[in-house]
Parts: C-alpha cells; sequence; structure tokens
C-alpha cells in the first residue's frame, strides 16, 4: 500500500474537500519561521468526526502520515510534512458545539480560534483566557500545550481543557476527561494528548473552562532602565502573590520595533506591560502594590491605559511584537527561541541571553512572558549570509541548555516540533525513551505526525 | 523464579528493613474501609531511590508484584496486594530535600506526609495548599490524584506537582517536568504518573508548588432549612467567582454526628463551611458577598470563626466527620462513595442521592467539597446483616451511574482502586483501553500494582 492508494481512497470518501493544489500544498508545507517548505502530499478538508475517523482509517491501511493542521502560527514546524503524508485541515471543523454557563465551560470544534471564540462569547460575561498573542486553532492550542500572556493568572492549556474527543491512529473514536470539574478515574489521558504535537491523535472536539469576565481591567506599561531591574521587579512582583492578569516584558530593541510598527511611544527601554484583573477596589489595591514595586525597582514612565481602546491597542502591540521586530531589518529571517526557568534565576537567564546575543553582533530583541519564567529571543538572520543561521543556532542552543543547568526546561510555550527535537534527549535522558514507549503503543504504525517529538524505535 | 526468589534477593538488599512479620502484613493489607484484608508476601522498607530501584530490578526478573505503600489512609483499597507481591513502604523516605523558597517550590520523598510537610514550612510564610483530610503522603496523595477542600482554589495534586522522579517497571530511574512553571516540551509524563495509582511507576521525589501564606483567613458556617438551598448558594458563589478558599457541604445527619464526635454544637441541619484567604480587605470583601448570597438561599445561624483556634476545630471537625459518622453508628462498616458532577447539576445529584439512601432506609449522610462538585455519600452497612452490603453497593453504583448520565466522572478523588475498577469502561469506553495500553507499554510484566485502574489485556 502506498500514498497514492490512501489518496484514492480519501477522494472517494471527501470528494473536492481532498485538495492537491499546488497552493494548498505549499501553504500547509509552510512555516511562519526559518524552517524550509515541507509540503503534504495532500490535504483533506473533514467536516466531522465520523470524517476524521474514516481518513485515519484509510491512511492507516495504507501507512500514509497524518498530520492536524490548525491556523499555521507554530513558530517550531510543527505541522511540517517530513515524510510526506496527508495533512488534516480542521477549518471546516470550527464551531461552538455548547455553551454551558452555568457550568462555565464550553465544548467546540477543533478548527475554531480563540479570538473567534472569545468573540461569540463576548455577550455572555465569560471568556476563554488562554492568549499566545497569534490566532490559533483552540485544537491546535491544545495539540502543542500552547500559553501565552495570560498563563501567569490562567494557567496554559494543561489547565483550560476539561475534555477531549480524539482520533487514534486505528480510527477510533475516544473521549477522554469529563464535565467534572476535577476526576480520579483513571490515567489523565487528557494532558497526555494535550502538548502531544498530533503525534498521538488528531483532537476532534474540546471542552473548555471558561472565566468570567472580570469587572474591573487596568492595564499599565513601566519603563526601567536596565533588564535586570525589570526582570526583579517581576520576582517580587510573583513572590508577593500579587495575581497579576499579565506581565509580559520586552527588551529596549522590542520597544524601538514596536514603536515603528504600531505607532506606539514607549521610550526606548526595557518595559514590564502589566494587567490586572478583578473588582474595582481590588485592581485599585494590586495596582497600588505593583507601583511600590515597581518603584523600589527604578520603575519610571508609569503610563495607564485605562480605556478599553487603549488596552487593546497596548496588547494589539504587544502580539505584533514579532512581527515588528521582523519587519525591523528588512529582507531578514528569524530564528525564535523559547525557554523557561525557576523564577528565581530569571535576570541572570535573560542578561546572559543579552550577552550571548551581543557578542555574536546579532540583533536579537528579547521579550516574554516574564511572570512564568518564560521568554524568547528573535534572532534576525540575513539569509543569504550563511554564517548567521549557524551562529542563530549555537545561541539557541545555548540558551536551551542554559535553561536546562537553571533548572528549567528547553521550551515553555512554543513547542518541540522541528526545532527542539535534537535537544529532547539532554532534557528528558530515560524519560524521552518512555515518551517513546507511549507512541508505540498508541500509533505502532507511526502515522501520526512523524518525525516530531519522539525518535521512532526510541533511538537518536 | 517466584515470589520466593524475590524475597530472597530482597532480604541480601535491605537486611532487617524486609519484613515478613504477620502484624507488617497485615497493617500493609489493611483498608480503612470495607475491603477484606488482602496482605502481600513481604514488606520492603526502602532509604533511598537507589533501593527502590533495585527492589524493582529484582522483583521484575522474579516478576513480582509491588505496590507502594503512603500512610494507607486510601479509601478504595488502592494498596491491597490482590495478587500477592511486596508492599514497598515509603516511611523511610520522609525527608523534605530542598526548599527553594524564592521559587516557591520544595523537593520532597514521597513518605512525608503533607501535616509533617507543612509543619516544615510554618516559619517560611509559604504553604503547600492541597488538603484531602487525612494525613496522606505526598507520594500516595500524587499517586492517586488526591485533592480535597482546598481544590477550589489551589487545585488538585495535578495542579500542584512540578516534577518527579520516579521508577520504572524495569528499575530505571526518571526524571519528569522541571522547575520551570510550564513546558511544552514532550508528553506529560507528570500528569500521566500522577493518579496511576502505583501502576506504572513508583515515585521517589517530588517537586511541588507552594503558596503563600494568606495574610488574612477567615472561615464561618453557615446553616440552610434544605439541602437544594445549600448547593444553590454553592453553584451561585461559583459562578459569581468569589475566590473561596473552601466551600463545603454537610447535610444535617453529619453535623449531628460531628456534634457528637468533636464536641461542636452545630445546629443539626445542612451546612455550609466556608474559608477565605487574602488581603484583609479582600477577605472582608469576598465574606460580605458570600453573606449577601447566602442571605439570598435563606442562610441562617452565620457563624465566624475569626480567631486561629476556631478555624483549627472548625477543619478537624470536617476532617473527623468520617469518623464521626463511623462512631454514630456501633459497630457500623462504612462504604464511601465519592462522586464529580458539573456544577449545575449538583443540587440534583445531591437530592437525588439523598432520596436513594432514604428509600433503602440507610444512614448515610453526605458531605463533600462542592466548590467542585465533589460529594460523598458514607454508607453506614450492619456487618452481620447480609443484604446491607448488596444494597449499599447498589446506591453506589447508582450514584457513579448518575454522575456519569450528568456529564461527571465516579470518581472526583478518591480514585479507582478496588471498588471502582467495575465502574471504569461505563465512563471510560474506549479510552480504558487505551490506558491498558499506556500499561502493557510501560509496565508488560504487570508487576506495578497489578489488578489496578486497567484490565490486564485490556478486556474484561
Amino acid at each position: 500500500m502506498t500514498v497514492q492508494d490512501a489518496l484514492a481512497g480519501l477522494q472517494a470518501v471527501l470528494g473536492d474537500r481532498l485538495s492537491r493544489s499546488k497552493s494548498d500544498l505549499e501553504t500547509h508545507g509552510a512555516s511562519e519561521t526559518h524552517f524550509p517548505l515541507t509540503p503534504p502530499d495532500a490535504v483533506a478538508y473533514p467536516e466531522s468526526t465520523a470524517e476524521v475517523a474514516e481518513i485515519m482509517k484509510i491512511c492507516a491501511r495504507a501507512q500514509c502520515p497524518v498530520i492536524g493542521w490548525g491556523a499555521g502560527t507554530s513558530l517550531e514546524g510543527h505541522g511540517l510534512a517530513v515524510m510526506g503524508g496527508v495533512a488534516v485541515d480542521f477549518s471546516r471543523m470550527d464551531k461552538v458545539l455548547e455553551l454551558r454557563a452555568e457550568d462555565m465551560q464550553v465544548r467546540v470544534q477543533p478548527g475554531l480560534t480563540r479570538e473567534a471564540l472569545n468573540h461569540e462569547l463576548r455577550s455572555t460575561g465569560l471568556f476563554f483566557p488562554v492568549d499566545p498573542g497569534a490566532n490559533a486553532t483552540l485544537g491546535g492550542m491544545a495539540a502543542t500545550r500552547a500559553s501565552g500572556t495570560t498563563a501567569v493568572r490562567y494557567g496554559t492549556m494543561a489547565e483550560n481543557v476539561l475534555a477531549l474527543e480524539a482520533v487514534l491512529a486505528d480510527g477510533t473514536v475516544i473521549r477522554t476527561g469529563s464535565g467534572a470539574r476535577k476526576s480520579s478515574s483513571g490515567y489523565d489521558l487528557t494532558r497526555l494528548l494535550i502538548g502531544s504535537e498530533g503525534t498521538l491523535a488528531l483532537i476532534t472536539d474540546l471542552t473548555l473552562r471558561l472565566q468570567g469576565q472580570p469587572e474591573a481591567v487596568a492595564a499599565a506599561t513601566c519603563a526601567f532602565a536596565k533588564i535586570g531591574d525589570a526582570v526583579d521587579c517581576v520576582i517580587a512582583t510573583i513572590q508577593a502573590g500579587l495575581p497579576m492578569a499579565r506581565i509580559e516584558f520586552i527588551d529596549a530593541a522590542t520597544a524601538r520595533a514596536v514603536n515603528a510598527y504600531s505607532g506606539s511611544d514607549l521610550p526606548e527601554m526595557p518595559h514590564l506591560l502589566v494587567e490586572f484583573h478583578g473588582s474595582p477596589s481590588s485592581v485599585e489595591a494590586d495596582a497600588a502594590v505593583f507601583g511600590e514595586l515597581a518603584s523600589d525597582m527604578n520603575g519610571q514612565a508609569f503610563q495607564w491605559a485605562s480605556h478599553e481602546e487603549d488596552r487593546t491597542a497596548l496588547w494589539a502591540m504587544r502580539h505584533h511584537a514579532y512581527w515588528a521586530i521582523l519587519a525591523s531589518r528588512k529582507g531578514c529571517k528569524a530564528i525564535v527561541t523559547d525557554m523557561c526557568v525557576p523564577i528565581s534565576r530569571l535576570a541572570e537567564a535573560v542578561d546572559s541571553t543579552a550577552e550571548d546575543i551581543a557578542q555574536v553582533g546579532f540583533e536579537g530583541p528579547i521579550l516574554g512572558h516574564v511572570g512564568d519564567g518564560n521568554f524568547h529571543a528573535v534572532l534576525l538572520i540575513d539569509p543569504a549570509a550563511p554564517d548567521d543561521w549557524e551562529k542563530a543556532k549555537r545561541i539557541a542552543n545555548t540558551m536551551a541548555e542554559r535553561a536546562l543547568a537553571m533548572g528549567g526546561t528547553i521550551t515553555g510555550e512554543h513547542g518541540v516540533g522541528m526545532g527542539k527535537l535534537h535537544l529532547m534527549e539532554a532534557e528528558h535522558g530515560a524519560a524521552w525513551q518512555v515518551m517513546a514507549e507511549v507512541k508505540r503503543a498508541l500509533d505502532p504504525g507511526n502515522i501520526l505526525n512523524p518525525g516530531k517529538v519522539v525518535h521512532w524505535g526510541g533511538n537518536k
């Protein structure tokens, strides 16, 4: 059996919802970062769980790889068809299936984006908090254990998905979790699938926890003379137990880039961007405490975004930072790094990273979700300069090794994909073999997103 | 190879820390509830991870079952040696290994109890919040995904364990997770082991998240004329987003039993027992909102426990409720049920359970962690009355089926053990087979707590 046999079978089921057009293949073989174009053999557009199950059965018989595809916003090449096969694009499975407002839960299809969900929720008094910046699909966010700006308060996808429906490698449909807020009933398959990057199952339905829209919201920007002062302010804030909804760091280079891109007027200095959620009185009290901590660390140019449109502009500016940085140097490409360390090591980790980048003479703005100890450097590469790639990769590897030496992780939120596979053994040691054993148990034919997360056979 | 071969090998390694005394075997074959005595062949008392790994290697060679043992406070017979073998008692591995106060983390050995940990933390301004009532070991709490009175605010063990060291079935030592607050680096093996009830690995080291001791704490009891009113008050509280630290329900029979046992003077009515954590002003504000919601539901006899010793007495009374109920009927035994439903179905679930119990003519006080939709009935059995067992089991099964019909789970926190195994297929369907596949991948010889969580071979 071959991929061609699979395609014939899929065509019979899906008709013109199986695409082999060049533009479709290239869209589904591209990445937002530096990975080379790696197109699949075809793109399937299922409209139901039953169709996804049928696709899996046909592909399993033909030993044809199957790669889930959401919005394509991954930064580590999760969706690249490195062994060919079929991309399963969930864009036609993008409905809110059931809103259970009383239980503060919603059941959605995997192709729904987080912004579309929050748009549908806007009149309910509820919202879905996980915010990776990109308007990713909820299925993709679950598959990559996404988090982002609000994780410091509301947690990551691991804390905000209650239940899943998923299609296994042989086409079996399973349900994991329930509508209960907690359970001790057997292995936590929900959390096993969250972050498995499409290598264990395709997610076809998600039950999400919602939060009440806060009665009061306040946001602010605060500048610091030194990176270390800003980071020390973060550490003091977390240790004081202040319930920050967001606490983001950008360095001076990022401030300059976003000013040019978004028309903001931040001083070209390191900044914290913060947000408070709560009652009017608690927001006021929290903001006052934060203000004191920031003053202690020589924070300055404190600017409040008290109107909703100012806050929207603030977070849009933050979310567009990656594009702003890319635009700051014409014709460049980016290697985006992601590391996460215990909060006590954060200042040292950021400083050392800035030194590494300066030493190579690169532009590499640093920014991140520092309330979690998570930050990124966007290393700007001249694609024509052959040395640049190697230098940038060396910096990224050094950062990952430093994260491990500090007791942290090689990726706080971007995931493994193609970019971090070579670092998995260094982080997990023998536990990486356990991951491979789980993969072999659930996908013995290695057809679900092969080449990602684990090495087949468990060896390098 | 036989169990006897394993014992000879273990004796050589452990000397007199391998016990075969009758009293030791009986202690490690007993349960706090109704399960018959099921002793192991021996009890091992390791003092290090290396010894646990050695024990596993010896037992793997001899195909001798290995059962982890903490404080023995499980209510579902998790630790019973249904296929014989060796109980690994972690009581000599009970140290705090490393306090990282700046990161609000602590690394501990599995035999440390939660009360001992909080005793050690008392001068640090930090505490470990998960509180299942019993003074369980932290290893046991992780293995059973324990939760309890504070999960509504701080989450269960799944949200409060950052990293584990564990010994696999072949004696390999792995580390899962890291000191970072979040990670997207591969499969979430930490959460796979949490709740696996010792069937996938033995936990030898845990990194736990700590919380800041709240600046202000207030607790109160509030009586209601009807169960439904108390439960409706809970639902309103959760939906209002009030950050309750605890919100516990006890029915009139439980109030009567605890009065007799603990010397309290609660009106013999359904009650909510609540606690607020925060700043003095936020606690005051939260308590005022709760007071209004309770008044709306005809709450009465509101009593504040404002002094620390009053709060200690209040929660000791709650934690001893099981023993109080057992003592309320001389010579009785208990079947303790545990179910968890979406919060919108809680009133209906509690009412229906009370009706079921009344119909059979049983005493079966109801109480629980209702902020999570989680509650228990303690069904009191006359061990001499043969019908009682069957009747109580029928009620327990009806409750589990009702939980599933309401979109909930058969166990919110007590786990599967021996008591819920027959309900796993009804809850999980095909996903239960996936659990068996994971078990076969990680423990191909079926020596880790065999007979629990999954059916070997995946079939009934």
